[in-house]
């Protein structure tokens, strides 16, 4: 078992030991070691084109509208009129992309840190990343996403929802999972602003989310949930989302804003109901995250 | 890739091209070849120990759970008074176990092809297959599941649930997921009866469930739905079953009978809210499986 051997890619890690992921891989299309991890592109047999950073699947072609779809429209359709949108890594450009369905969206902060991320996604994932490229709504950053976060200009509530979309925390995206950025991401958010921040699985990583849940709770977040999203090809075949709310007490977990019929039309994952359901857990993973909140 | 080579069990399937989920084993502890299928029993590094049938797994010590009480409780909580149970499959023990959380139930009728998975089963996973033994409520037979339910004796409504706890439809189980079976389903349940099917994973098999799903909609059952579990150690990380009622129109997806006290503290994946939540489907799923029903 290793990397790329005898015709498959293996997801191999300490962050979930004993277990691997194997797709089939029939070509390897880019390899390359950015200033902050190791990039791979390649043609699997039958998931699509395959992003992979440090080793971990970032996005099949096949499966990412489940995790973009979510982790973006779970926040922009718990918010009654999202203007001002901060999105947190994401250089794929998927989120990007479902963020552009709503048109009440005037500007898009996206920080990367990786530019090369967004170039090889420019390169091999042309549907994914669409919205990068020619977008008058979308200001651009390369830097970390901890420090961005805490500029002068966010300090007192600018932006209406903030996006963390974040590999794992063993690497670059290590200080966006700490109590630091919690509060420094609630400090942009304007009142009644919404917090969707990548969190890791329930059925790998329950002790560090329900860790996150125990600090999330002492900041001034009025409402705190966890909404989660099946996908085939991350660890375990799910991934979860803290969804926190400043300003108001009031759930994201009913009653989200509708989406309008275009976007409905050309969304494969998400709808209202998915969008309620997905924050309705396991007993155990309940019982975990939320003893906390 | 091998089954088991280097340390790992690998599960490899036309079923899924492409595609394979890893366990690192510890010790295998069990290897035959019974009259039906390869059996393989392992100790996993961190799932604990598995069950292979074969080159499938069929369950980890670790997440079992999660199929057994959702097979099992989505139909007997959607059942006022359940009092006779019929289990198709499910030879390692685990939809008994949770059957018999139910002590309205009076008799289990259990009719599982292969008599070694119960010994292997008994051997290995004693806790999953503790109600195997010693159990008044148990009636138990050994053979095809197809041909068992069409007995003279269930023809006229029989069971007021019927659990298909199968493995894929590739081997002992391909009778369990045709036409002619669920008609013998149908049969054999009472009125308001309900029948629970494995029915594959959304993500890999949509065009057999929505080929099954046309079929069903032709027989007279009067409501058809489906509804998912996840689970890490099945493809793709998610398995979904046919919930289906003869006699009255009432949804499964809603106002569950719910679990004794004593029954709600002991599982852990199960509640109320997650039978209703695990109706609700991605939408792209909705659609496909819908469009019959």
């Amino acid at each position: 078992m290793n990397a790329i051997g005898e015709g498959w890619f293996s997801e191999i890690s300490e962050m979930w030991p004993g277990q691997a992921a194997s797709l089939k891989v029939k070509s390897v299309l880019h390899k390359e070691k950015s200033n902050f991890q190791d990039i791979i592109v390649f043609e699997s047999e039958t998931y699509g084109k395959v992003l992979v950073l440090d080793g971990v699947i970032q996005l099949t072609e096949r499966d990412e509208f489940a995790y973009q779809e979510m982790i973006t429209h779970v926040p922009l359709c718990s918010h009654p009129n999202p203007k001002r949108v901060c999105l947190i890594g994401g250089g794929d450009g998927g989120v990007i992309r479902e963020v552009m369905r709503h048109e009440c969206v005037e500007e898009i902060y996206m920080c990367e840190i990786d530019e090369r991320v967004l170039e090889v996604s420019k390169a091999f994932f042309p549907k994914v990343s669409e919205k990068l490229i020619n977008n008058p709504k979308l200001k651009l950053f390369h830097c970390d996403g901890a420090e961005f976060l805490k500029r002068e200009q966010f300090k007192s509530g600018f932006f209406d929802v903030i996006i963390v979309d974040c590999s794992d925390p063993v690497g670059p995206a290590e200080s966006l999972f700490g109590r630091d950025f919690y509060e420094s991401a609630q400090a942009a958010l304007n009142q009644g602003g919404v917090l969707c921040a990548q969190a890791e699985s329930m059925w790998l990583h329950l002790d560090i989310i329900a860790d996150m849940a125990a600090f999330i709770s002492e900041i001034n977040f009025k409402n705190v949930e966890y909404s989660y999203t099946m996908i085939p090809t991350y660890p375990s075949g799910s991934i979860g989302f803290f969804v926190c709310r400043k300003g108001d007490d009031k759930s994201c977990s009913s009653q989200p804003r509708v989406l309008s019929e275009e976007a409905s039309n050309n969304v494969t994952y998400y709808t209202p109901q998915i969008h309620c359901a997905s924050f309705v857990l396991p007993k155990f993973a309940h019982k975990a995250i939320y003893k906390h909140l």
